[in-house]
């Protein structure tokens, strides 16, 4: 498919929407580490969709069920498998969209990639609902990332043209925890109310909206990562770019820096405790040469609008081959955006883990 | 390091400043190609530096010598290796350096992961000579791609505030050949002549200039590549990061796909040739769900600014752990975009083919 | 821990004794395969325990469920999940052991590898239950395998000193099926009676047995697999080693190829159909330079005597590190080479579909 | 093809026999080891054909040249690559046979894995002069090894039906530099000269003989290694069948296990030192679960005879497909074990290495 990742913390995902269950495995996790489950479950409620007006009204309980990897809520070393089983799903709004490939959705792609087997009603396994899976994975490395003060957090940095205010220089755990308890998870909840308008006007015209989310990790030790193929920006953009509809990452000044002169963009050395250095500013995002400074880790990811949308759109009907005009039914996100930010966190806090696990070795409680 | 990357066409990377030489090992390509070795030195000299005075003045002889995997100029199926001697280095100039880590170079983030082992003149391994190894191995594999028809091509879309036109939907092998031959690889001559100015002004003020790199590909094939974590978009993403200096990278729209609603940002399909589909518009960059649509692939890459810049900048020294000016002398680019264009070009092509490699199975000639 | 293993056809198991379920993930199947679920039921049955006196009493239902992957019984593309349910354990039997390792059991290296926090009740996830979701996957890549008339088939060529007639130079899918069907597979009857003795006169006497499986795959095609690190004798042995009590694996005439002459142990090439070569002789058991000649592949796996016996050993216990004699009760296995027989079909089966996906590309229906 | 291996520690062979040089990219290295040349020249001379009746009379001078990766003599982080020149090759001994497949060897497999691209002289990258880059990674590793007090050593169980001492419970390193000194690397000289006689009547008769080569590392922790697909076992496996000629391995007793009872093969545990076990006997070979448990690491491989003998053989013309006598003339080692020694030795020292190196995380001095 590919739905596997990582070096020593491998991530499996499996499900499709029609299937009885999704969920992951987890294998690399250490022995010995007690998983807070309802912690974990308040992470999963965050992209759960049917929460507010700005989501899909589907209903989903997203709770994980352990079927391996945990002895009396204890990670035991064996590999942690989870699922979420599937439950309400009305793949009749799909029905007769069968020949009709919507716009910038996988449908075509798919059928020219696996042949004319695939099931094009609900996207089959490239649904979004395939983050849940993301998500536990993610929520369990965050603990474990928590349990070393390590702590990765993300808000929605802009909706449309509305922006948010970026992370200041070092966030904290605290502003993370703010941030991801508020209806829409931003830090200026003035910007938020020009977001929540944008998606509203969206969804009244049938449309959808795009975004970008923040994501940041401190706390991290500097001297992780490799040069070259293995650098923590390399590790983070491919997970990311797993997330459906991330159409660009960028760490620390990203493309700004391309608009910038060296003098400006330079982070200037200044002296921190223990004999490490910080910075004075991070247009560097907190990687240098594919390592990690100690400074704040900062990507973005740019998330595209919603695809499927209520408006008529052109396609063609692979059978004649002739255009034809497509009329997309069913419950979707006005912006997908709003639920894919936990889902950064997770991807970012499960290839941080796996990172830092290399660089730990066996290391077992 | 890592220096390897690719599944099926492997890649492995190896050098570092002083050493005797330094070159790639490229497993996996396929038995049976006659190599163009003076076409492919003809694009290692896209990169070479010396040729004009928007880089540096350095000289280096990058003809890559192959110590095996050729039989009288046809791949055999065993690995290829090829090395380019080291000459003309001037390691003095970094002699002042080395308990005074460049802002924003690796030198501090090198020493937190190796250990004080390393070596920080000339920043080791982390040297931006390592990219003609990488155009080694992106030469060789932009001609097995282009005796399939499939032709990639890149230019510089910015530097600083000035910006070239963008590729045309539909860019060709002319196109691409053309840009590859002008002295700064651009569409328009006028947006040249600007940049060209940009990077003088830079020079003049001993200051270096990011810009952003396009690069596409033509020719592809639909429904190649996985969903998830094995997608396109995943595996250039992974590559392409690294390329030193490159912070963002973004396919199709990218980051203003964030600013789109979804009836703007998505490409209606309209009937092509053979069965197959075309969209009106490419917002998607070729590739949707992780899997090529047949419409050419497009990707943007965000240089930084060249780190060593001739101003008095402010460190901190790691005996003394004082803060403390810095001075670098020495050549610089004060524009590594410039000499980055074939080099992302490499780095597409050579995970294209890998990717292309898996779809078509063994597939000797 | 790592429970993953494949190239292009990844294999992920997960479980421990005492967790609610185990399970594989397969990812990379291809879309569109109708696979049958009373065949794989049936496959299945052979590494179940309780079916004979020759194998340990306790009952499970290896019944797989399918949480994805399949519609409507067809692979879709998309990672096909399927969990059978723990349920009869009788953790109580190993309540004494907690720190007095086991003599040849993994209780004191599981506890040096992942720490104090292993629960070394019932082994974990070292346990020979995680064999069932092994032949999950290889029965499914068997019944994909026969599409392709590749037939992969297996029986016990030795108990203690008790030997059973070699395969033929051609076994035949008849042989195979014959074979599985019987209490014993074996392939004389004679043989078969002298074994179960053998079995028999160890369980009485409070023992195990070891014993040599003989493992053999007719239809694949020559030239798959790579020379060097990724022939397919490395790939089978990668994993073979993975069923537990696996202490050797050879192929063609393994060890024995150690006392012939070049002269006694090559095979003369012989004529065969389509342009192809067959060997009157299989010394080479169908591989030479990692790559299969097309003959019929032959290997064998050492299997170990039971670890678990019923007679007194000697330990040390882990807090005093005085000296102490051990006990085991509970029921066990006196001899795993029968139920692995199965075990040893399924992970030959799974690989050798991998590297036959390899060499076919996507090659979906 | 494929020639790369390892995990942390990552091999990448090239070469063949007819290029300018062959060698080996090692990635993954300590920074800040000091690598003794002389030494790891005296290691490479152990597999130097030309030194005694006993092999093959080609001239070659297997000295590495270590193009990057070392500074002054020391390990930089950097991927390290070394290569040695071709010198002396005879290819037209080869020149009759290009249609000719010769029984046993490659020559036929690589046809129909390659195409008819394959060069058949001297077997391109099927030649066992291809084992030399893999001693020069495993001399590396070596020495890193004995940096932690940790030592492999090897020598030849068997030739034909002549037998070696086994090693002893416990061997040492000055065990293993007495053996590794000898013109044929045995324990017992009586077994020797016996072995010798063997060879020399195989060469005077045109024959070759084949053998079993005994490795054993001393010095190893318990706990090393993963369970399932990721053991010990799996990994020194996978490595091994790489060397031409391996057509088994087995671990401890191995295929002798088979025939024994659990009573028999269970290695009591008696105390060790410093809170660990040891065993009283080393039936499993220092791995119990794919885990290392303290004792000495002991393995076998079994070689064939080296399949290019003197004496007619049959094969068949690929063009006419009628059959024909062939004759292999030139120079072949009589028995390829011999200089195997060596080989076998580095590479279980990098697949172990990678696996501490797995272990201990960055680890750099």
């Amino acid at each position: 498919m590919s739905s596997e990742i990582g070096h020593k913390l491998k991530i499996s995902v499996f499900g499709q929407s029609h299937g009885k269950a999704i969920g992951v495995v987890v294998d690399g996790l250490p022995a010995g580490f007690r998983l807070d489950e309802e912690a974990l479950y308040g992470f999963m409620c965050r992209r759960k969709p049917g929460t507010s007006r700005l989501t899909t009204q589907r209903k989903e309980d997203d709770r994980p069920v352990f079927l391996s990897g945990l002895v009396d809520g204890v990670t035991a070393g064996s590999p942690l498998c989870a699922v979420i089983e599937n439950g309400d799903t009305r793949s009749g709004d799909y029905a007769g969209l069968l020949d009709l490939p919507r716009p910038s959705h996988a449908d075509y792609t798919a059928k020219m990639r696996y042949g004319k087997a695939v099931d094009m009603r609900g996207s089959g396994h490239f649904s979004g609902r395939l983050t849940a899976p993301l998500c536990i994975a993610g929520g369990v490395a965050k603990q474990l990332l928590e349990s070393k003060s390590i702590y990765v957090g993300a808000h929605l940095l802009s909706i449309e043209r509305e922006r948010d205010d970026p992370f200041p220089l070092y966030p904290t755990k605290e502003l993370f925890d703010t941030v991801a308890q508020k209806p829409l998870p931003v830090l200026s909840d003035e910007a938020g109310a020009r977001m929540t308008a944008a998606i509203e006007a969206a969804r009244t015209e049938a449309d959808s909206v795009g975004g970008v989310i923040e994501c940041a990790a401190v706390g991290l030790p500097a001297g992780l990562g490799s040069p070259m193929f293995d650098g923590v920006e390399n590790r983070l953009a491919a997970a990311l770019f797993g997330v459906p509809a991330v159409k660009g990452v960028e760490f620390g000044a990203g493309f700004a820096a391309a608009t910038m002169r060296g003098s400006e963009h330079n982070d200037p050395y200044i002296p921190g405790e223990n004999g490490l250095l910080k910075t004075s500013k991070n247009d560097a995002g907190g990687i240098i040469g594919g390592i990690t400074t100690g400074m704040p880790l900062v990507l973005k990811c740019a998330m595209k609008p919603t695809p499927s949308i209520g408006k008529p759109q052109q396609s063609v009907h692979l059978s004649t081959m002739e255009p034809e005009e497509l009329m997309i039914k069913g419950r979707h996100d006005p912006c997908v955006a709003v639920r894919a930010v936990p889902v950064i966190e997770a991807v970012t806090a499960f290839t941080l883990l796996d990172i830092l696990l290399e660089e730990q070795g066996y290391g077992n409680d």
